[in-house]
């Protein structure tokens, strides 16, 4: 394999289809919305990635079995919209192979027809954000306001944005697709299901649309139980080691 | 040279051959195998390779002799089977080297019918294990309960695989080829014999054969007999400063 | 994206049209050139060139707009001389991507039949330096004596080059094209307007012309009067301190 | 420039010519060597070699005078027998540029008829060696002693050889061309002539010809006097400190 290999599964006719990306990345947010979509829509698998850009490792997926490192296309759709979800193990680990990844999703991309995409992401603050986190949007000029009338909750973004989520939308403009980064804050060290349901809500805004987001919001709630728990954990133990200082100093004093 | 090359030095027909990878890896009990494999069946080189991704040296043989790093392909015979062994000096030194290399071994695992791989090699756990290690494998789903109904010693891997010996199986299963990688678990820094010779009856287990195995039962002995003789060495040395200790505080008191 | 990828966007047809390199890179000093250039003559923007050898990022433009990183050739008019400004966002990130983008530039540069080549940018020494800077030349042999005879203020550089700026010259050559790397002394680590407008005043002299170089000239002038401010405020905060120790030394005495 | 590109500049017909590879690496012994050769030989420039894989640096040769990195091929006699010397102003950068770099100049070695190689280099011991060092030879099997039998002063050598030296004799294996990689030992943070001398007496003597090395000799006696002198400098301030630690100690005492 000297090159990125796409094996197509399936050829089905979509109808305007639109092309979602949530890779692994910074916070899992990505990833984990992708995996959302896959599991609450059972869509069909239309091709694979393998890529020598990809790590050289094979993964075990349960014990014993293996299977190597990949990025998949899948087909579902939301109402009568024809959707591609984009998702997989691994964004590539060079620079030339972030973008020979790209330029072969973009192909099959264009093959089926695509017009708009959206890539869904994390943007780290490092900071951990109680409730539900504001997405951040970056595109073609004029967009992000567009949007915002629409009174679709998103604000636009500062900074470069590296690897994949940047990518997709940065060299689909010259395939003439429009496209949007929708990105969630997130702590970075987290892996943050909150920050998902955050983009997958933005993505369902403005798709008018309603997902179904209850797993997410469980997942999220639990996370945020157990740091709630570690945290109470954490000032009770602070608490104790104070009222002991105190006793001594008395004792002492 | 641009790519891995592939020298071809004899076409032989072959009837449902087995391909056994080895290469230097974990406590280099892949190589260990292949070489035991080499010495004891006399095999016939069929081909070698070279590669761009192989370290830039060349090596000497012997004193004055060199030779540039290579994989060699050899062809055996265990009983009325036909069995191909990938073995060489070196992996890839880069990531996309390793797809490489392992998609021309495919080409040409391909072209003389190979439809099962077995890849042999190491599994790094840290620690030092007296008498003979356990055996994990990883491969197809239901592969590794269908070896263990059969009294196959062999338990389901976890973990990611890196290199060759996982990489063989996970892209051989696009080339219709089924697959098991066999691990020995193994200190990670010792040469350890033992582990090849565990994954090595493993391997004459399921291929319902006996392979003679002297010689590394041989090294292996040597090997536990210098740990041993080390072990011995340290505790009586630390028995002896720790009397000396004794007899000073004795001397004090 | 395998390979650089120029999109030509207009092919005017020009005459014996000069070459002129402006990249990112030491004090930053070929870009601010370029971009001054661009600024002031307004030209039009003939090619992009896309690489996956720049980074594997998106550059936001403004808030909430983004686009891919690229370089780009613009076509302008210095009075009846047809000029071709190559700048951009980035210089490739590895080796052989330099080699690459600079052969995709000189293709381009035949196409419109360049003869010529300025490539501007600093060099570094490592010392801040109060009014105009020395500038350096390297390119065929003799070039630089005979410009310093047509009354030039330039000097012989000695040293390796590194990059585009020397690399467009070097193998520019290949193609029967004369050319000067101009190279103004810069600190290194500060945005350095003074020595952009050293090196555009060079050009301008080897051009036989005039640039407006007004708007260099005031962003120069306002980082050396923030510099000579700091300079000042250290030195008086230098001084406070001497007078206290002075003080407390008499206090003490 | 996606590849290594070699510039024919001339194509004389050669009879049965030798090639003499001589790069920077250990010690500059090779490169020492080739230009030495270079310079008493006066030969011909027969091609330029080019490469993405060298550092994308452009050298100046004099104040003022750029050109870009690269290798070089040589025609000269030797008496009535044809040489080829290849040499330049690096090695490449990379794993794969070696490999490929190597197999250019093999295509321009076979095109003109070469059939034996001879690689000049160093062996570093990180000892300096006073009069001459020794000479190692790694080639096929049997060449040492065949050599040593004819009265060359040449012994086996043992350890990989990393890079160019080694890796011309083991491809040009591949091409039927028998090699040798001719070592000194040497330093390896000097840059020493007089391993270059030792190199080409061996060479001259595997040639049954005489070259003239009275440059590398003087070279090599003014490098071994200042080392000489810098010793007895040091020496000589041991000394002194030596003796003023026994006068205080005498004061003292």
């Amino acid at each position: 394999m000297q090159r990125t290999v796409t094996r197509i599964l399936k050829e089905p006719r979509l109808t305007d289809p639109i092309l979602i990306e949530g890779l692994p990345g910074m916070g899992f947010v990505g990833k984990l919305a992708a995996d959302h979509l896959i599991e609450t829509l059972r869509p069909e698998k239309l091709a694979e990635i393998l890529s020598p850009h990809f790590p050289h490792h094979v993964l075990v997926e349960e014990k014993g079995v293996l299977r190597p490192m990949r990025n998949e296309i899948y087909h579902a759709r939301i109402g009568e919209r024809d959707i591609l979800i984009w998702t997989g193990d691994t964004q590539p680990v060079t620079t030339e192979g972030h973008y020979e990844v790209v330029e072969c999703v973009l192909d099959l991309a264009e093959k089926f027809g695509v017009k708009t995409i959206y890539s869904l992401g994390g943007y780290a603050t490092g900071k951990y954000i109680e409730g539900m986190p504001k997405v951040l949007g970056i595109g073609k000029s004029g967009l992000i306001e567009e949007l915002r009338k629409k009174g679709i909750q998103i604000e636009a973004a500062g900074g470069p944005v590296v690897g994949a989520a940047g990518l997709i939308i940065g060299l689909g403009q010259f395939r003439g697709m429009s496209g949007l980064c929708i990105l969630s804050e997130t702590h970075g060290i987290l892996i943050d299901h909150r920050a998902a349901q955050a983009v997958l809500e933005t993505l369902a805004g403005i798709l008018g649309t309603k997902l179904d987001l209850t797993n997410l919001e469980e997942k999220a709630k639990k996370t945020e139980e157990a740091i709630a728990r570690l945290r109470r954990e954490m000032e009770a133990r602070e608490m104790r080691s104070r009222v002991r200082e105190e006793e001594e100093s008395w004792y002492i004093g």
